[in-house]
Order: structure tokens, then C-alpha cells, then sequence
């Protein structure tokens, strides 16, 4: 596996604050497009997790480390991967940068819950193990311990 | 009926954009806040309307006028009233002054749809009438007729 | 002129709300997206115009008409064009539309003053005239008159 | 010094999602409402050591774990505090209660270096020094070592 995506986010006004940079709640937005991007590029799209499966993926925490600030109209590549995964979790990792520019924004990770419509555990259904780099139903997927 | 409420909220940072001033789309927001302390005045609880009746009050129109900013850590009074209603739809007026000040910020109104969940036009149930004033079946309010 | 710019933006997960569909407000942020893509390809950038300038482009009134509901993931294409101009103001038609689909999802639009950094009201920049189809001091362009 | 703010913000409909919760950027918002209450608790308004000492509170880090959803219209009591502090940097933590309920929402913490009006690092102005427990030029506050 070993997958990474980058999308591309270009700040609104919107996202920006009256210190004239992004808002720091914004980074976990952006942690989002690129999550449902990844989600895509591993072969499955999130809302159809969602209403076929009836798995959603609830966070349960969020982390973000702001190392740059990004302003009104910049070009923000959102790099998004798996970092850890078993049936009951996954993990994804999420570095920002500056499009264009050697500067990096923003750096995080986000905890996420298999869950059922009404909020209780899950386990993620078979065909979207190997998606997430889990093998067997005993196996979790760990990025920092896969040979590269 | 003729009534108003008056709802203050405290302008968060995160509604502040790169000019110093509260991003327009938020008093779209503010507009919601008052909104659902009005329905509370009036008698019900706008979440029970959706929960326990499946009525949704679907946005058709919104339309809002800005006549002086707000800044960071001010607080807004947002007034708010019934403008006209009958079984098929509401229409709420909006007026945002500055706390303390004599300084109106804003006015605007919003248009809405009495919707089933999933999105088809309902007929507001009899129960809920006399809160928007609403006297029969045919009949409709409009707060510009009404005698004060 | 008659330029427009359709500009496409994907629904996140953020913009969504407890009734399944794009909470309201987000319409006039995809707005500003479609405004500022507008003003990119007019041939100058917001942001300069901000920075060298110190014209702000401060919203006097928005209008939003919602016409069909946007959800999770869809693509929606906003339109924009400006609609009227002068030295003083500038208003911006809007249209968004569900991509691959003859949907329309909203139409509205916006009208701003050009204001100097400390709020006050400032005549446009004579550079800027003929992006938003101003052609002499007095003259003022409105979309509805021009013959196409 | 050991001050918590206990702050009430009810859930807005704009704050809920696709999943009938309340999406998880917006538990920074709330962080930063409390934050904002605390300062002023501790005796000064963040907008003034913004606007008088030009010190800005930049955000280098946010973490917040989600234990129990939040709904539309729900009361969150946000209790906020100073977890470290010295002339450079404090750390606020937080905890997020359903009011009326033994239910926690959720925990987190904000780390914020000062900093210049132009993003470059400050040392806090001895008269913010006790608000936030440091008592001299070298000092650091802990609240894990503080004797209760």
C-alpha cells in the first residue's frame, strides 16, 4: 500500500481571521478533503461507506502542530495517508505545505472509530480491509513498521 | 401575537476574516441563532419539530443587508420576528444591532419550506398555527397587515 | 466584456448539517470563491487589489435563492459574472449548478462597496475600469442593458 | 492563581453534520470561546492585548479527543484553564460537559506562542505575567505542579 494523496486547497476568505491568516480550526477541515480524497484514491468513496455500509468513520481525536501560517488565496497541498489501521480503527497522518514553496504549514493526525449509524462500534467490513493495508481479521496495518 | 425575541451572541474570532470584520456568510448563522430562540419563545422546540413531527424548515431564500461591520468580541443583539407564515411556509425578519450602541449592523429576512425528511412539501401540523399566527387552514399571518 | 467563470467546488463533509444537505450559509463562501475566480480571470488578483491598493471589495447585501439541496461529495459549479458596476459598487450575479446534472442548486448575488482600508467609501482605481466594464468616469455598466 | 472559566455555548445547527452530530472542527471554535472567557476572567480582554500591546496569541498546537457526540441545540459547558505558561508560550486545556448531564463531550488542549504583529516571537509584557501564574522573568507556570 503505501498510498499518499495531495490535493490541492486554495484558502478562502472565509478561512481567514481577523490576525489576516487561516484560522486554526481550518486545518481539520482541509484534513478532511484530503482524507475523502485518499478514501478515493484507495478505491472507495466515503459516502458510500456511509449509506451502503452504514460504517461511519467517527473521530476520536485530532491533532494539528501550525508551523507556518497560511493566507487568503494561497495554493495549500494537503498530503493525506494511512499511518495506522486495524478493523476497528484507522489512523491517518496529514502534512500541509505551501504550494510552490518549500514551507511547511501544518503537520497532524486524526483517531477514527468504525462505527454504525447509531454510534456503536463496528467492524470494518471485509472488503475494504485490504484498502486500509489490514490482512487478516487479527492484522492492523502500522505505516511506521512496513518496509519501504 | 407580534412576537420578537432578542438573542445576544459574542462575535468569536472565528468568524472574523482578513479585513478585521465578521465574515458576511456568518450573520447567516446569527440569523439561525435567532431563529431557534424564537420558535423556543413561541412554544416548541425547533429540534422536536424534526425529530418527533418530521417537519423541516428548509431554507428557500435568504437575504441579508450589511450596514456597519462587527469586530471581534462584540456583542450582537439579533433580533428576530414572524414576517409572514401560512401551512406551507414561514418568513422570518432579522435585525442586528450592536449591544450598548445605537448601531444597527444588519437586517435581513429568510424564507422557508415546511418539508417531510425527505424533502417534499408538508403542511404545517394544526398544533404549530397559532405560534406562527396562523388562524385556519387558509389563512395566512403577515406581520405588515397585522394592526399593532 | 460578459465574462463568467464557472468555478467548481466539492461539498465537504464541514458544510453539511443534520438534515443531510449544505447548510445555508456555505452558499455565499462558494460565493466568494466564484467571485474571487471572476475577478482572477477579469485580470487582476483580490488580494493585490487588497495589499497594493487598499480597496476593499466590503459586501452591502447578499441574496441567496436555494433551489435544490446539495449534499456530501457532490460537485457544484457556481457561475458568477458581474451583473452591475460603477466607480462606487459593484454587483455579482451567481448560479450554481449540480456538475453533470441539469440541477440548479441556488442562484443569487452580492453587492459591494469599494471601500478604503479604514471602512470609508473609495472611487475604483481607474486601472480596474475596464474589468468590471466601467468605460468613463461617469459610466456605469449593467449586464441587463448591454446587447449580447 | 488555579482559574477555570466554565462557559456555555449552545450547538448550532450550523455546527452539526451529515452524521446528526456536531463536526469535530468545531470544538476548537468552542475552545477558543473559553479561551477568550478565561482571559477575561483572569483580568483582561484578549482583543486589547491585541489592539494595545500588539501581542498576538498564535496557535502552535491543537489536540482534542471526542468521547461522546454533541447534537443540535445541545448546552456545552466548555471549562477552560492555563495549563503551563511562561514568557513565551501558555497552554490552555479543556474539557467539554453536556450541561445537566454527567456526559463528557470531550477533552483537548491549545499550545500558543506570543508573538508580534508580524509573526515574530514576543515576550509577554510583565503586566500579563501573573493572570497567567509566572511570577518572574524566568519562571514557568505548571498547574500539574502547582500545589492544590
Amino acid at each position: 500500500m503505501e498510498l499518499a494523496t495531495e490535493t490541492h486547497v486554495r484558502v478562502r476568505y472565509a478561512e481567514t481571521d481577523n490576525m489576516g491568516v487561516v484560522y486554526y480550526s481550518n486545518y481539520l477541515v482541509w484534513m478532511e478533503v484530503g482524507r475523502v480524497e485518499l478514501c478515493r484514491a484507495l478505491g472507495f468513496e466515503y459516502r458510500e461507506m456511509e449509506r451502503q455500509d452504514g460504517i461511519l468513520l467517527a473521530v476520536a481525536e485530532a491533532n494539528c502542530r501550525y508551523l507556518a501560517p497560511a493566507r487568503f488565496d494561497d495554493q495549500v497541498i494537503v498530503r493525506t495517508w494511512v499511518e495506522k489501521a486495524n478493523r476497528r480503527m484507522a489512523m491517518f497522518g496529514y502534512e500541509m505545505r505551501l504550494a510552490g514553496h518549500d514551507v511547511k504549514l501544518a503537520a497532524g493526525y486524526t483517531k477514527h472509530l468504525f462505527l454504525t449509524r447509531d454510534m456503536r462500534p463496528a467492524s470494518l467490513p471485509e472488503k475494504y480491509w485490504s484498502m486500509f493495508g489490514i490482512r487478516a481479521a487479527n492484522a492492523s496495518y502500522d505505516r511506521s513498521t512496513v518496509s519501504r
